[in-house]
């Protein structure tokens, strides 16, 4: 395609000042010849608080007419904790089918790290998009009473396993090391653990190249911080991995740096490529942001619409500007403008 | 009381071993006065491979009787996964109302750390042991087939909540920071999510000297290794508690020296203390296991019956032990045995 058509969502917080970086880039990364059009989006605390719509029917048919979508970051404090989240970011991930939500953790030479003796990381998380406890499902009774029962049901179907599965094993067997390791909890989480465990051995035997493993989810969070060099590829559940992403991201290099992308492999609905880290509203507007983690969500977006080698750019770019920065005190823009250099030249 | 009366369950793999080690210990710490009477109950996968029993009714009724249980270990990669942590160890739990699962987490000067920078760590936390998605509610439909569903049901009480919110805000209440944190996802799982906060709300009205926040559990992995140090003590779900306590036991001093107890406060029922570890397969029987959380383990048992000189007597002999063996490879006896000699000097 020699066009992108691209929705961006700068939403709270950081959110504007990062996504302006990721633009930067993104115009900058391109060919000449691709025609890159973007539309902006309001989602978000401000509009909520003045229609209190959060993603209505119309935007969502808005939305799908893009290639892909570039998220900032979504959330205030003005608003209750849950509304923004189930009735933005959910509804988006579930309305455009993101099964596959893509996580990568590379820790670079010289980055910052909480570990000691700078491990070697460089693993990908499949992260489950669309099932388990983040369905919504469940309810309250007797609410406010002291006789109230609250459950949370996490919904997991053959469908929805297979497919990330199988997504999670191609990544691996097209990896040097061809590693996948499976994270549940299929110790206790019996019945969801049966259907992952199954379902990953059933799909291994068609990856005999692919090494496997599995880790009960506790377990991995020990290995992330005591071997990390020991994952190549994750796949695991909606849950888990939101919990051990934020955890991977944090030794390798920081949520300053981490990247995600929500993909819709079949390409039905547009995929959303987005940081993980949230809108931070402590330094909004400060221009103390790092926009790294939206650079590198750039590069995943570059990769998903096929700009494989425009994608890998802007990963060197980010690698040897994070190797040499040090101590350095940068602005955002500063950061988006020696990036933009990087990929230019 | 002028007698203990303790169920012991050695288990599998190490368990045995450290279990030695810790009664070793209780014996040596104990005043000459008091009775120390044990039972010895043969759990684990030897009994269910001979018997196909995890644990029975006579089982519990037996063990109701005893003061206290020191747990060694409990799994075997002969049995299927889930079969005896849901038929013995979860059961257990359930069965006694062990509803305050007690993790503290510190970080001795010396103790080896995955993390850079020796920081202080010194927390504990209060997880939820009988609700959750621990229940064993859930269930499959159409298993083995494309049409599989599988659901696992996370349920809390008012009730369940309360007393274990309760018994955290106690604990922090007497610590010298007095600061409690509560863990959750409760911008995602808004059910349980909206119980939690809301009974941490209403019981911190009655703690107006102890300092609350709340911690997303994926901020909280974050937050763990990189500011360990401002966690003093955490309250939370059963299945997040599971998660970050391996976590925590990783960053201070590692899963050989991380101890818990499942108390029944009541006392209606025995409290269980065990290693967070588990049964370690491939170094049973070799002497390699420590038997440093198995030995703490036995000091939250003595604070819990009121013996609270001697527990300290026992956390001091560790410390003193943690911060003096450097490299030294020693046995597991070795280890029981010099630590016998702090406590019994
Ligand atoms: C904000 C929240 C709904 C979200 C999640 O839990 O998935 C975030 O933590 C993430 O990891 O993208
Ligand atoms: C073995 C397993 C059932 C158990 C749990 O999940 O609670 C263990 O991980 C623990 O933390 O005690």
């Amino acid at each position: 395609s020699h066009s992108i058509n691209l929705a961006v969502i700068p939403g709270d917080g950081i959110g504007q000042e990062v996504v302006a970086q990721g633009l930067k880039i993104l115009a900058a990364v391109l060919p000449q010849d691709v025609k890159l059009e973007t539309e902006e989006y309001d989602f978000g605390a401000k509009r909520y608080h003045a229609t209190g719509e959060t993603l209505t029917d119309a935007d969502l048919a808005s939305l799908k007419k893009h290639d892909a979508i570039l998220l900032g970051a979504i959330g205030d404090p003005s608003v209750p904790s849950g509304v923004l989240e189930r009735g933005f970011l959910l509804k988006l991930r579930f309305a455009f089918d993101h099964h596959v939500n893509l996580r990568p953790s590379k820790l670079l030479p010289g980055v910052a790290t909480p570990l000691a003796g700078q491990p070697e990381i460089d693993f990908v998380v499949v992260r489950e998009g669309t099932e388990g406890p983040y369905t919504g499902n469940g309810g309250t009774i007797r609410k406010g009473t002291p006789h109230e029962v609250a459950t949370e049901v996490s919904v997991n179907t053959a469908f929805g396993v297979e497919r990330v599965v199988r997504d999670a094993f191609a990544r691996a067997q097209a990896r040097p090391r061809k590693k996948l390791t499976l994270v549940h909890k299929n110790n206790v989480l019996t019945f969801a653990g049966h259907l992952w465990t199954d379902t990953f051995n059933k799909v291994a035997r068609e990856y005999p190249e692919v090494t496997t493993d599995y880790l009960h989810v506790d377990a991995a969070t020990i290995f992330l911080v005591t071997d990390p060099a020991r994952f190549d590829v994750i796949v695991t559940d909606n849950l888990f991995g939101d919990i051990i992403t934020d955890l991977a991201a944090a030794v390798s290099g920081g949520i300053g740096v981490a990247a995600s992308g929500n993909i819709n492999p079949s390409g039905e609905f547009p995929s959303m490529f987005e940081p993980v880290h949230g809108s931070a509203p402590d330094i909004a507007g400060q221009g103390k942001a790092d926009p790294t983690a939206t650079v590198l969500s750039v590069a995943l977006l570059l990769r998903h619409l096929g700009y494989e080698a425009e994608a890998a750019r802007v990963e060197e770019a980010v690698a040897a500007d994070l190797t040499e920065r040090g101590d350095s005190v940068r602005t955002t823009d500063e950061i988006g403008d020696a990036l933009a250099a990087r990929v230019a030249s």
